[in-house]
Formats: structure tokens, C-alpha cells, sequence
């Protein structure tokens, strides 16, 4: 009976399998129901570091007005607060004073302490949680200088609201007590982890274990001069190459069957004897060629890949775990998380998309098809944007409107989604804060009533 | 010391939370990521329910042909192969030829059924799964049909292919055969349920228990004859009303906040002697209004709400888990879900949506201020669209572009995800399908090759 | 020689007819600039007449007010003032108190009268100009109740600018005092002449010579039981069916070579024996359908063809210059002028367009191809939209959000560059006021500042 | 009397003027109408030059072809043909086998010339008319060439229609007899001239008259350090400076209207006693900034300036006719020709244009105000888009297409439609072919019929 095959054989079948998913996905659905909500209880927080907006002058008397506060005010039954981290630039301001409060505030000698980027970026367990004072783009100035794991960040406004500045400065004593004391919701943000690959003539030693090498194969017709980049490479040659692949075996390179494609098609344009490409005869060896990675960003927003200084449109390949996807035939594209869908990614014409949704948004600036409309992708899939070797131009990366790395001919960028998520504590829920920030920073809700036509 | 007070509590920590959520996002991603590529046994389906192209004489001979194939091609070591359940109106179509089958194959007798609407809505566990023949509508007829729980469906295209209908009829053999025989992957297409809840003067009955019954107070000043439209009543009033409510205790309903604003200023403005809206000598007690759930639909593309055949523009109230969100001044409001993202509502301007993505979709149509974007919001929020009393016109909804359901003043429909979602059969995994649909149904990928400039 | 050929045909020829061009296109550039910004002497007006926004009574005793001044200030050396045109409706006014005045101004009743919409549409010339109170609502009624010429409008606005409101209510006496005294740019806003013509089966009498009927043969096809719109009937037909046509013979139906064509296709796949479609013997003769022109309306902003009540999108075939332009598959259309580019089409995404460009815009709602993109033709261009006998729905048409009339298969709208076009006093000149309006109604420059990102 | 004062003061009237003004926008609309459709005899064209796509190997044997063709075929009764120009480079081509084909064709040495870029330039009344084979970027390379008055163009494609190559080459004999024989339709259409302004300290000469002199003065002052740009010095500033303003005396810059006011604000802000920012007292004279005209380009489609190589948004300040429209902050700026319009600035969201509007088409790129829309300003308006000192990054700009010129702060670009249009022979009339190309390059007349949902 139909029962009975399917006990023997074990397998889930499709009615099992699909009642499965469907709990499933109520599990995951009434969790992050749940998530969204749920105050945490914050857990006598000892040390915190304070980022104000650089640059800004008139920044720094409000930054000491706050370390003092926070070094002072007693907590937990304690004499003295928190431990605090400024920026060790601040330690030599004429308008920080830090002579001046040293004297006149002992908690300074011990409470007082400063940071530099190389301390943030090692060392992120040392502090509890981190204040901004500024707008977005100093939250987006955290995430930069927090390229590993994040500590909770409390971001504070200095009078109009930004997507990802939920406090008034103007309160912050109250805001930082009620916080401490009676928890707080988190945001956990997605970020986006994007490598750089480069492409290289010669093999690229990987001794340390840390590059996986990668190499192809590229071959000349000397029939039609045509270039023809070839499937990897066997062990031998890699071996010939002196380079030791790791256990995983040489990752495959979506751009190899791309160009192994293309060229069998030019290749067969121009052999009407209908010799395949894949003779060997009329092929000669070139040296392969090896993709490295090179480095690594965590963006917060988005990276954009545009033709940068060029005046011809840039030509990408978009690849999704491993599928090549389109062509992107535009001025270049926008990469963002949901949190960045309220920032570059809207101006491109993207969706506003809640900080919850698990998806990747695929924006194309200025795209010279109309059918490549905004996207949106799984969080889970793995992304490859290539610069190809017949693109005429080179393309240009900038990771939250920051660097500026060329991606040349033959280089690609791999993005996924972030193993370090970036934290925000909310001023009242992730999704009130999110609305508050649509309504308030995009005017969304501000509407003019419907006018009577007569 | 820090991390002892925080054992004896035993509360969570912000640091604890924030890396059990970022474990918990790092599960997920990789549940979704197996999912989307794995391959399931099918266990020996046994029976087949066909729905074609309504109206299609054409499919009629096709389908018959499908329909011997299936009862007589030998499955699982038996002689026979499944049981095949049509349309009842085929029972007497002349183009069918039923009574010619039944005398030349006697499997028929045995293994031909036929369904009517109502056996799918009550029975569909009679059905191990679907095959639907025809376009993207047929498809959506099959959503139609099976508002509960629906068995997988294998959806075959006649020649050019849907966003729904990966197979091609031409070689059904192949497909079914490939599909019984080697396993499936599934995409579990979520669905959105429409819930109709109507305004009525008169309180309602929930004797039976199945509506649970909500009422709002509406007061007039006398001074300033302004409506007022209050909390809600106390118990006392419920009662006096002849109405019990059941356990949860009536459901706050969100338009009750609104219009309690709304029309607080109103009466502040018109009473400049101010005197509060409260107060309750200036008012008179009107009858409670009430609204109960009429009707529910399950839609696998969209449900749209526009003005209708009224020339005035619609105004909808958006709530989100009961917070209002925005006053939507729009033709209408398409709502959506991934797989409905190509459809209407990329047609309005939102964004290209894997079906993997738990989101909602939420495309104004026409929208009278810029900054009303194509929004997603998470799956687990419960989205309520209401039509205030003030509006000038009524709205009309419309459930996967059938239906046709006027919505007056003081009703609303509430959104939710879907707990019977809709499982497809997929041609190779649900990326690579989507993304081929992409590419032959919006010409995606169909791009002009940079042209040289000069 | 060349030179001597071109002077003995005396034909222009390709390079002094291009020189010709280059001159003309410079001379109307030219005048286009100066019209811009010329201001003209206003010849001393002796009648005005006075719209105010339909059922807002706050306005009442506002518009006593203007017209009490307007009638006792003393103008061009004479003792009172201007006679003044108020709508009938205050005549029985409690608010506006008719008797009151009249017993307390002698000049109340020489120079104060009504108007009726009749009196508006037939005797326009009695108005040297008109004052509008409202919003770009009463603006649009006025053009409503002016359908033929239209005396100079200046509208006030009561506090918040609109697009075609560029005067405050708050200074009228300074305002009206300096466009009496010093002049006035105008600026002649283009509206749109929207015919429906109907299709009738019977054939319709033109006796009157108001109508030019236009025949269409249909014929069916016995075999394939296929219809068929064919050719203009010949003269004898239109005699024989009783109807003399007007001087210049029955007008060209833009439709019937659509349907001439699409029948034959459909024709052809359905008689595979190569019988041409034009065999009479396999045709029959149907009764001649008819389209009449039944209605005008001008419009100021724009005319809307959707699909009203209908849950199935629309099918609309659009013509310009009697060439098929391309079958519209979507929610409607919206087709504007530049002054409604600020409206309606800026919902459905059509571009903001300076009120001087000589262009008529197509917007398509909800377009179901994405190459449907919003369209801008020259105004010189005769515009038809028809609902196709093969329509699953009908059309419905809206006037500036007025009027709702149903459009059914077979019948159509001609809309062309109307020849009585709506002109506006301007503030300060056409091109400053519509900046103006667009800073303040759609926030157009409202910008937020770059923020530094780090 | 009223008519009375009409006649003795002699202005015109309000009511005279705007049926002046509608009877002349009636004339110009019937024009417009028969230059549409009008077809000119083309006066014996005796020499043509022929561009084909550069670099194009395949194309020499073509070109070499329609050269004999066009030298050998007798016309207007005489033995040889028409003079035919190539491009020089050609001379030298191995495949073009100049000497092979001077040998064989004595006609050739009479009747085959050579072009250089100069020759265009500085002799385009040599050439009756152009023949392009290739794509739109051959076209927009004709354009390049013939920076000054441009011949007739004729533009052949070869395969796939473009926007601007209505006519097939495969059939090049029979387009061409029919265009010289039976006369054609000229599509006139209108460019941009752009025309870089550089900003520069130190006075610049104009003895040579080339160069209209401008001047600003800036103005530091000495308590808030603000930098103050002023009003334009006097006479005697600019001969004290060396320099002798033409006789128009200097133009106006938009910039230092915006400047002034930019800094009036900052500096009120920063001197709370309320000294005016004009106070000879509290500044220095600092010395003066020119800007003058460098280099000037004509674009057939557009001119973009964007943001180039910085990650930074661009800042840019846009004027018409003198006026501050708005502060641009996108990615950038396109401005179109109509003819343009299906070209960048159709990627950029701008509306389709037909070519006969005279209008400029303004469309920000990615703008960073949802409200700044693509925009259409009459072609008789002179733009202006300036880089302000105060933005962080330069800008770039490219002209269809080509050059990459950076403008740095202080520098701007004006733009006005150009006195040199480029006309193109078409191959049915303007708007047929303009129709034609939509539908073929942007599929745009390519639906996928409507679907039935049952």
C-alpha cells in the first residue's frame, strides 16, 4: 500500500514534507513575531564608547557634558558610573579640556579612557555598548570602525530625526537611565560582507591558508585568434603551479562558464567548418589565471558599483549562489541591506523594506533595459558581481558612501550576508522606531488632504 | 561584580541576546539556503486531480489524452497507474468523449473521478497532488478552489512560460514521469488571508461563537454637532447591549484611535471656549457601531483595493499589528505577497520578489504624494486596511483579479499570512526557476549589447 | 548646374527648406521667450465675476466682503467701482445677506448681479474677468463652467498655494488694486476638447447636420463564424440606409482598420484552405454600426480612461493622427495636459512639464508591459482612444475628476488641443509662479542637507 | 465708455491679447501639423559624405560598394553620379583597396574625396548630404563632427532598427533613388549647446573680444570669518582690474544671487548685534573671481553631469532664465534633447518625447528628494548648472556620450537649444518613424496578450 512503501523506504514524502514547511515557516514567522517586541533586560552595562560626528566642533563640549554625566552618575549601587571610551583624538582637543576635567574630577583618572580605530577593531568586547552623536552617517561611521563583532549601539539625534538616530540628545539623561534600567529593545541589522576579488596572471601562493586559490584555464584558437577561457584546470596543473588547493577543492568560478560560453559562441561564428572548440589541436595553453581575495568590507547601508569616472555604461556580471542571473547593462547597482533601503537604494528607485525582512536588494542605477526593475533576493544566497574582460570600462565599489576601490577587468565582488550583525537599541520597538523614521525623514506621512474638486 | 548580578537574576543580557539572535538569523539563513536546493522523494502519489484553462476547447482533447496516459501507464509495480479526477463538466462534454473512453478502457471505470468545486474545498486530502494545464490563471483558479489546505502542484504551460507554470505540456510524459519517479524540490508559495470585516449599526450576534463581536461608542456634541467616535465601551455597556463577548474580551479595534483624534481636534477647534471633548454634558450617546468578519479569501498573488468606479481618489487608513501607519491617498493599494510580485503589483511599481522572502507587499497604486513608496513588510504582521467614515468614496477589493467586493464606509479588511500556503512543483529549484521566468516572461535578461558610440 | 536647376523648378529644396526650418524653430523660440515674460496693460475691466469653493460656508461672508470692495472702489476716475458677478445661489444666502447690503449700499444694486452655470456657458463675453476663492479645485470648476471662451482668471488662494493658485486671499485688495493698475502676465494654460463618440447599430440621423455619421460594414463569416469589421461602405450604402453625409465624406474610423486587420488573422487561422476574407460568398451582411459624437468636455488637467468597476484591466486601443499607436494593457490612462502634469499624471509617474510646451502627456496606470512608459506628443496631434468590441470589460472616463461616463466596446474619445484654452493672471510671470508652485505644493526643493558621512 | 479708453490709451487688452495669443498658438499648432507630414523635393544633391561605425572592419566592403554605386549611377542625365566624401582613413585601408578601385573606375578620380574631422567642421556646405551606416552611435558621431551647420542626414542600419537609423542598408539602391527622386521628410532635430564656464582668480583677458568678462567680488569678514561672495563690482573695479567689459557690461551670474544670499544667512546667524553683512566695516576685499567661457559642445541626445569618480553625492545648483530653480542633490543631472529622450534619459526615468516638442528634458539621476522629478522646460529657457564652492565633491560631465570633462567648484555649464539642428531624411515622416522605433528598440508595442484568470 501507499502507506506502507513509505514507512519502508523512510523517506519524507511530498505531503509530509510539505506540512513540514509549513510549520515551519509558522515557527520562524511567530518567532520573529516575537523578537519584534520582547524587551531584554540590559544587563548592568560597565563600559561604554561614545562616537560623535567628526569634524564638528561643536560636538565636543556636548561630548564631555555627556562622559562626565556618565562617569558620575552613580549606578547599581556603586559610588561612581560606567567606564568611558572616547576618541583618542579628543585626549589633546583644546575644547575637550581633558587637563582640565583630570583635575578637577578624580572619576576621570579611572573611568575615563580612549579609543582608537585599531581598539575598536580588536577588541570590541571591551566595550558594553557604544553611543553615537550625530546623524546616520556617524552610526554608519560605527559600523565602519566596528568591522567584527558590534556591541549594542544607542544613536542619539542632535535634533531631527534620521532612519537610524532614534534618541533626542536633548534628553539623554533620561534616555540612557530608562535604558539601563528597564532594557531595551534591539534591531539586530543585517550587514553585508563583501570581498574583493582579484584577478591575477600569475598563481597566487597560498602557503599561509589563508587565500583559496582559484585558477582556469585560458586558451587561444590560433585558427581564429580567438581568446577561450577553459574550465579549471585538473590537479596536475595546479600542482605543476606549485600551489596546494585546500580541502574543499578549487571553489568554481561563475565567470568561467560565462566566458567559456561566450567564446564557444564567437569561436563558432567563426569556424564554419564546424570544428569544436573543444579540440585541442587548435588550441594553445595560455597561463591560467588566479582570482584572490584581496579585501573585505561589512557595509551597513550598501556597496555601489558604478562606472565610476568612466562615460561608458558599465557592464557587470550578477551571479546568485553561483547562477549566473543577468547582465546588468546600467550606470551600476546598488547592493543594500533593508536597513539601507531607506538610503542610496531608494533614491535608485528600490523598495522601503522593514529592518526584519531577510533579503538582499538588488538596485540597477540607471538601467538600459526597462525590465531590470529593483529586486529583491534571499539573505541566504551568496552574490557575485564580475567585471568582465570584454567590459570596456573599469567599475568602482564604495562601501556606505565610503572607499573608493576599482574593480578592474577580470575582479569581482562577492557579498553576502554578514556573519556580524550591527545591533541598534530601539527607542520604542523596531517597528514603531522604523515608521517614526519613514514619517519623520521622508515626510511619508505627511499628506495634504484630499481637496474638494467643486 | 558585572557578570554576577547578572547570574543571579538570571535575566538574558543585551550581549547574550544580541549573539543568541545573531546564532538564531546565522539557523535560519542556513535552513533556507538547504531548503531552496533540496530534493524530496515524492512517496508514490496515488492520485491526480486535473484542472485546465476554464473555457479552453482546444484543452479538452489534451486533457483526455493526459488522463488515459495517467490511469494506464503502470506505476509502483502495478498494472495500473493513478487515479485521475477532472472537472464534472467534462463527464458530459461532447469533445471529451466519456462514455467512448469508459467502454475502450476499462481502468476507467475504476480510476476516473470527477471533482466539483465543493469536494476540493472540503476533501483535498483525497488528492495527492495537481496538475493544472494552462496559463499563470489557471494556476491562480487552482488557489481558487483549494482555500484550505492544497496538495502539491505540478503546473503545465502550453507554449510560452508563466511566472507560474514551469513544465512544459509538450513533453508531460517526461516531466510526470521524471517527477514521480525521481523527486521534487517544493516552493512553499506563501498566500495572504482576507478577512471582510463589515460595519453595522445594529450589534451582532456571536451566540455561536464565531464572531468575535467588537463595538465602538460614537457620542455627538450638541454644541458643536460633531461626531465623536470613542473607546470602547465598558462591559457594562456590552452587556446592556444583550451581547456576550467571548473570553479574549472585545478586540481593540484600530479605527477607534483614529477617529477619537480626528475628531478630538475637530471639537477643539470649534470649541474655543475649551472645553474638553470629554466632557460628557456636551455629548449624547449614540448607538454602538460593530464590525464582524463577513467573508475570507486566501489569494496567492494580490488582493487590490481601489476606488472603484468612483472618480474621487479612495482613502484607506493602514494599520500594521494595530498601529496606524499611514493615510493612504492613492487610486488604491495593491497588496501582495513574493509570488504576486511580478504581477499586479510590479505593474504598479514594486519590486521583483523571490518567493522565498517572508514578506508582504505593499504597492500604492497612483499615490498622491511622492514619498508613498512600494513597501515590504514582514510576514508576521497583521496589516488591516480600513475605509474611514469620512471618506468620500467606498473601496473595492479584488482577490487574485476576481471578486469584486464593494467596501462602505466603516468596513476593513484585515491581511495576514497565510497558515495554508500554496506548494508548487519546481522544473529545477525554486531560484533557478524563478530566475528562468524572469528571463522569458519579462524579457529579463533580454538585453541590447552595448553599442560602440562611435 | 545645380543652383540653376533649383531656380528653374522653383521647388524648395532639402537645404534652404532645412535653413527655413532652423529660422522658423528660432522665431518661435524667440516670441516663446518674450510672451514668457511681457507684461500687458489690462484695459481698465468693468465686470467681474466671482467663484467660490462650492458648500464651504466659512467662505460666505469672505466673499461679501471682496465684493463690497470691489463695487465701491472708486476706479479710472468714476465714483464706484466694478459690477460684480456672484453666484445665484447667494441670492437666498442667510450668511451672505442679500437684503442687508442692498438696503445699506445703494450701489448694490446697480452693480451687483448672479450668475448661473447657463449665463457662464452662453454669455462669457459679459465678464472682462473672473476671481476665483478656493483651492486648484474651484480653478478646475471654473474651467468646468467655462467650456467655451474663458474670460482671464486670477485665483486666490485661502492660505495655502496651489498649483494654479497663485494668489493670497489675505492681500486680494493690494493684489487685485496692482493687476487693475499695472498690468498682468498671462499665462494661456492649453485644455483638451475630449468628444465621445458612440457606436450605435442603428444608423443615426443627421438631420440636423450637428452630427457626421460615419458608417462600418460587418460582416460574419459562415463558415468560420468569425466577424468581421470591414471598409467604409460605399455612398450607395449610406443612401440606402437613409444618410446623406456631410461636404466632406464620412470620416475615417481609426477602428475599423484595427478590426479589418485583427479579423483577418483570426480569419486565416481558421480557413486553411487559403479562402481570402474578402470572398463575399462566404460572408454575410450584418447591419452597419455607427459612432456619433455625443459629448464635449474641456478639460484644464486632464481626462482619465480605467476600468472602473471592473476587476479585469482594460484594453485600449490608442490612435494618434488616425495611425495605430499601440494596444494599452493596463489600469487606464491618464492623458494631460502640461498645467495637469502637476496632478494626476504625477501619480501615475508622468513628468513635471512647464505650462508653455505645446504637448499633450499620455501616462499609462499600472501599465502591464514595462515599455509602456509615459509619453509626451505634440499638441498638434489628434488623439483617439476606443474600446475594442473584443474588450473583456468597458472603459469609464473622468473630466479633472468630474463626470464619470461609461465608455462601451465600440465606442471612443477623440482628444485634441482644445481651441478655447483657459488663461490665468500670473503673480509674477508663468515661469516663476509654476517654480513657485512647485517649491511649496510638492515640496519640490525642500531639501535635506548632505550630511557628512563620517 | 469702456471701448472708449481701450482706443485712446492704444495698449492692447487683456482680452485682445489672449485671443492674439490663442490665434497664434493655433497658427503655430496647424504648422506644426503640416511640417509633420509635408514632403520636400530634394534639389539635386550633387556630393555626399559617407561616416560609417569606427573601427568596424566588416563595414569596408560595404562602404566600398555603396561608394561605386553612388560615383557610377547616372543621375539628373548625366554620365557619372554623385561626389562621394569617405573618411580619409580610408585612403591608406587595405581593404577599401583605394588604388585597386582607382584603377578599374576612372570616376573615381573625379568623384571619390577625401574627409577629415576639419573638413566638416570648417566646410560642411561642401557636402549636399551624410549618409551614416551603423547604429545611433555612428549618428551621434556625425553630430560630433558637424559641431556647426549639418547637412541632411541620412542614416542606415544594419539589422536592427535604431532610434535614429530608420532605414535598412540592405536595400541602400532603392532608399536612396527614392529619396533623391521623389523628395523626403526632414526630421529637424534641435541640440543642446553647452558651454563650460571656468572660474578662475585671476582676471582674464578679453582683448580679443572672444570672452565676456565677468566679476565677483568676495568679501571675508574679519569677526565671523565668513567668506562673503557679493554683488558684481562696479566699472571701476573691473578697469582698475585691467579689464574692459564688452559692450553688453557684464553678465549676470546666477551664482552670486545664491552666494549672497547663502552667506548674508550664515553671517546673520554669527553676529548676534545684528550688523549687516553689507557693513563696509567688517570686511576685506579679497580678489575677484571670473568665470569664462571655455569650451562648447553641441549634443543630439544629452549632456550628463555626474558625480564622476567621488563617492560623494554631487551638489549642483540649477538656474533657468537666470532664476534659482533648485539644489540638486543626486548622482547627477542628464539633459536631454526630446531627441535624447529614449536614450540615457529614458534609463533615467524621464518621459518619452516626441521630436517635434520644443523642449529640454531635465532628469536627476538617483535624486535624493523623492520629489525632484524628471522634468520638461520650454527650449527657449537658458539653463544653467553650477558647481558651488561649498560642494565637497567636482562634478563630470560627458556629451552624448563622449568626453569626460570635470568641472571643478565655482565653474558652470549653460545650456540653451542650440541654432545649429540636426536634420535627418526620414524614411515615412517623423512621427511614423519615431512610432516605428519605440516599437522596434524598446519592444514597446510588444504585450503579451491579456490572459483569462479561468
Amino acid at each position: 500500500t501507499k502507506s506502507g512503501s513509505s514507512q519502508s523506504t523512510g523517506t519524507s514524502t511530498a505531503k509530509s514534507y510539505t506540512s513540514q514547511l509549513v510549520d515551519t515557516a509558522e515557527v520562524v514567522r511567530e518567532a520573529s513575531r516575537k523578537i519584534r517586541t520582547a524587551k531584554i533586560k540590559w544587563d548592568q552595562p560597565q563600559s561604554v564608547l561614545i562616537i560623535t560626528k567628526p569634524g564638528d566642533k561643536a560636538l565636543v563640549s556636548k561630548t564631555r557634558d555627556l562622559v562626565l554625566w556618565l562617569m558620575t552618575r552613580p549606578r547599581y549601587g556603586v559610588e561612581n558610573g560606567l567606564i568611558v571610551y572616547v576618541d583618542s583624538k579628543l585626549q589633546k582637543s583644546r575644547r575637550f579640556q581633558y587637563t582640565d576635567i583630570l583635575e578637577k574630577h578624580s572619576v576621570v583618572e579611572t573611568h575615563l579612557k580612549f579609543w582608537t580605530p585599531e581598539l575598536c577593531r580588536d577588541n570590541s568586547s571591551l566595550f558594553d555598548f557604544v553611543i553615537t552623536l550625530g546623524g546616520d552617517g556617524t552610526v554608519l561611521f560605527a559600523s565602519w570602525l566596528f568591522q567584527r563583532t558590534v556591541p549594542p549601539v544607542m544613536s542619539f539625534h542632535l535634533g531631527s530625526l534620521g532612519f537610524l538616530t532614534p534618541f533626542d540628545f536633548a534628553k539623554y539623561q533620561h534616555h540612557i537611565d530608562k535604558v539601563i534600567e528597564r532594557g531595551v529593545n534591539i534591531t539586530l541589522r543585517m550587514r553585508l560582507t563583501c570581498t574583493i576579488y582579484r584577478c591575477t596572471k600569475s598563481s597566487h601562493s597560498s602557503a599561509d591558508g589563508q587565500y583559496r586559490v582559484r585558477l582556469r584555464q585560458v586558451r587561444r584558437s590560433k585558427k581564429s585568434a580567438t581568446s577561450y577561457v577553459g574550465d579549471w584546470g585538473p590537479c596536475e596543473n595546479l600542482e605543476a603551479a606549485g600551489i596546494t588547493p585546500d580541502g574543499d577543492g578549487p571553489e568554481m568560478d561563475p565567470m568561467a562558464q560565462v566566458y567559456a560560453k561566450e567564446t564557444q559562441r564567437s569561436h563558432q561564428q567563426s569556424s564554419p567548418n564546424g570544428s569544436r572548440v573543444h579540440d585541442q589541436d587548435s588550441m594553445e595553453s595560455l597561463p591560467c589565471y588566479t582570482t584572490y581575495p584581496e579585501e573585505t568590507f561589512e557595509v551597513l547601508n550598501e556597496v555601489v558599483i558604478d562606472r565610476g569616472p568612466s562615460s561608458s555604461m558599465s557592464m557587470l556580471e550578477l551571479f546568485g549562489d553561483d547562477q549566473h542571473l543577468t547582465t546588468v547593462q546600467a550606470d551600476g547597482l546598488a547592493i543594500a541591506t533593508p536597513t539601507g533601503s531607506t538610503a542610496y537604494s531608494l533614491s535608485a528607485g528600490g523598495s522601503l523594506t522593514h529592518p526584519e525582512i531577510p533579503a538582499i536588494l538588488i538596485t540597477p542605477l540607471c538601467a538600459h533595459t526597462l525590465s531590470f526593475r529593483p529586486m529583491l533576493l534571499p539573505d541566504s544566497m551568496d552574490l557575485r558581481v564580475c567585471v568582465p574582460f570584454g567590459s570596456r570600462s573599469t567599475a568602482w565599489a564604495s562601501f556606505d558612501g565610503r572607499g573608493r576601490v576599482e574593480l578592474r577587468q577580470g575582479d569581482h565582488m562577492k557579498i553576502t550576508a554578514g556573519s556580524t550583525p550591527f545591533p541598534t537599541v530601539c527607542a520604542e520597538d523596531q517597528s514603531k522606531d522604523w515608521f517614526k523614521s519613514l514619517s519623520k525623514s521622508l515626510k511619508w506621512n505627511d499628506r495634504i488632504r484630499q481637496k474638494s474638486y467643486a
